[in-house]
């Protein structure tokens, strides 16, 4: 029985793939740059957004953020306030409730999302540190939000989401001082897990570091630009 | 293609409802009583385990856990320490990284767990606010865990795991005052979406209101008892 499971598991993440290469050839043709955000709930992945991208404009990249739920708009709404494109997508539509983004999924927004007029695309995925991970949609580079408030053990306990994303985000380092938390333990367990990955300390409540994910946006943007 | 999808996900669920009953009949032989407990990744479970777990013994009701996680054993690890039976069963060992436990997982586990020498049993799940509601193991209660760092909208945007226990903990309380945080704001929303549920507020750092679960526990095996 095991065996039939892991079967149907490699043929649905086979045709996720297929999807996935379906939305990268869209998100090349227009010369957008994908990125798929990820985190557990209440990461602070909306918040950090609402500081990152404030400014981004300025900085020459046009952005939309593609926004995953199970259901509501409430980040969506939130992130409206920044006067760019956001479009909602909520898997308890049609999807069964799912707690992660497919590529079918991101397909299917595809037609509202204005492609011709954006440089990068964020796409804010289901909070939820297991099941994103395991679905590629077509994006460039995965940022995975992790908070001080979670605890030093998190890399090791979900390796997969943090050894499939280019950036780690450490938040809440405002709270530090408030926990029994060790960041240098945070740091060794993320590179048990992958090496050398890149990473920024930041509180999206008071922007300390923000600046860094900016810049991060920026030159991620600049180099798919580059190479597309 | 979605109706499809929506029937699978009602055959699966259907599979795992008699299976949970099976794990049902046989906690009810030995007069066990079961409590699921649910959260996000780092919203305290194991922590709050440690606290509560701790005393239970002196309080008449022998208590044992199944440790859930996709891989490793960091939290059985830790709980072993309160020299009670603790059951590790980790999704990825021929489960496929299931970000969730389901019937058939727990009953897999029942051989290893002493039944007969215990009163409660404790199923830790994997942190993650979509699935677990969704799969019942064959429980009397469950309880949900959701902490003052994740931001008041989770009982809006995970509606289902809020409205499918018996009693939310409201964990690091401790952490109020340096937060944007508004609690009654949290609680309206839960009452929006599951009214009048019980709830406790709780830190499990500095141990304020952690009696109160103990309490939960001992009245609810002593109700399940009664009943059986």
């Amino acid at each position: 029985m095991h065996r039939t499971k892991v079967r149907v598991v490699e043929d649905v993440l086979d045709a996720n793939n297929t999807i996935a290469r379906a939305n990268r050839e869209d998100f090349d043709r227009h010369g957008v740059t994908v990125v798929n955000l990820m985190s557990a709930p209440g990461a602070g992945k909306t918040r950090l957004l609402e500081r990152a991208l404030d400014g981004l404009a300025e900085a020459g990249v046009r952005a939309a953020v593609l926004e995953g739920d199970v259901q509501g708009s409430y980040d969506a709404d939130r992130l409206s306030l920044l006067h760019i494109p956001v479009v909602q997508l909520n898997t308890d539509g049609g999807f069964g409730g799912e707690c992660h983004l497919d590529a079918n999924m991101v397909r299917s927004a595809i037609p509202s999302l204005p492609l011709a007029d954006i440089d990068l695309l964020v796409i804010e995925n289901v909070g939820n540190l297991v099941c994103p991970a395991e679905f590629r949609v077509g994006e460039d580079a995965r940022i995975m939000v992790c908070s001080v408030t979670e605890g030093e053990d998190k890399p090791l306990k979900y390796p997969l989401m943090f050894r499939a994303c280019e950036l780690v985000i450490i938040n809440k380092i405002d709270l530090l001082e408030h926990l029994d938390f060790d960041l240098e333990r945070l740091e060794a367990n993320l590179d048990a897990v992958h090496p050398g990955v890149e990473r920024v300390r930041v509180s999206a409540r008071t922007g300390d570091g923000v600046d860094g994910i900016r810049e991060w946006l920026v030159r991620t943007t600049e180099r798919a630009s580059a190479v597309a």
